[in-house]
């Protein structure tokens, strides 16, 4: 909270570090969630991989919940929080955009598709975080198919509901094609013909 | 093999009772990895579903990934193997008549989209039953929108290979939303319309 400039190292220092040492825990955790779930990886897995004790680890993150949930929000800060779009921005170039960025990054898609498949099971602390993510990337693509439809860019007969969540389950299901056959599915060039389909040009 | 009617009971008997107590396994344990995954679930819930010791189950599955691989065949017998279709049906009364049944079993589908998720992590059995799976709808809806752009009833522009990874993506994405949100998503009115866009009616 002050800004004198005395002994910064041990103001600044041990709160960098926490923060750094959260960062490489959710990293780990990340990497170990996506090679083996949620329910296969373990805490130990990613005490080992960060290289300290379990129970340091826990002193971070109280439970395995806790990292779960740290690790979802992490992987919207890396993908850019869902979808999201440049208001400038046409909605198939951003969602083309977006899907290319995703090819990057098939860690972290791998990561949301085996947690969220995993998170219809009994109890799991994911549900809540996935349903909740779909009702609002619902809301959000509703938001756009009506604008288009007002600006009379939707194609006849087109309901700006089913369109957005159809889009969500595209992409979500064209994403576990291309993990299993990247070299089979365009991820990308899907997404695009889906909505040429649905969206008339300007 | 031999017809005569001596002691069937003996010699249908181990027989049946055999084929009745697999049946019962693969059973509990497409309830058991339905529920927690094929990770989280242990051969030792499903031999406390059936009332079995673990040793006996062994006796009929020597492995837990030769049981899971049972339970993904049971899953198609049970759902018709995958969106098949009779030859005289169209493709979208075809489509719609299997995602409506799908709803009466919403257990066998958690089961799928859990296992195929899954199957995506680090050394999982069920990775080439999935892949091939993909690569073997991928060909056959192929096939059904060729023979439709043959009869000139494929909208112009339409790939048949990109329509047929779509579909089939769209179902799967759809289907997880649909076990999250039942009341919230149509699985069938999704497909109905994603195919009445890309199918040019009769």
């Amino acid at each position: 909270m002050t800004t004198t400039p005395a002994a910064p190292s041990t103001k600044r220092g041990p709160y960098a570090k926490s923060k750094q040492r959260r960062e490489s825990i959710v990293t780990a955790a990340h990497e170990v969630f996506a090679a083996r779930g949620y329910r296969g990886g373990s805490l130990q897995d990613v005490a080992d991989k960060v290289g300290m004790s379990q129970t340091s680890l826990l002193h971070y993150f109280p439970s395995k919940s806790d990292l779960l949930l740290a690790v979802l929000n992490w992987r919207d800060t890396v993908t850019g929080g869902g979808h999201p779009r440049d208001p400038e921005e046409s909605l198939v170039d951003a969602v083309v955009r977006q899907a290319r960025f995703n090819e990057t990054v098939p860690g972290v898609i791998e990561l949301y598709a085996v947690l969220c498949a995993e998170s219809i099971t009994d109890n799991h602390p994911g549900l809540d975080f996935f349903t909740e993510r779909y009702e609002r990337l619902r809301r959000s693509y509703f938001r756009a198919f009506s604008a288009l439809a007002d600006e009379g860019r939707l194609r006849p007969g087109v309901d700006p509901g089913q369109a957005a969540a159809s889009l969500i389950a595209l992409w979500d299901g064209i994403q576990t094609q291309w993990l299993m056959a990247p070299g089979d599915v365009d991820m990308a060039g899907c997404l695009r013909a889906y909505l040429e389909l649905v969206v008339l040009p300007e």
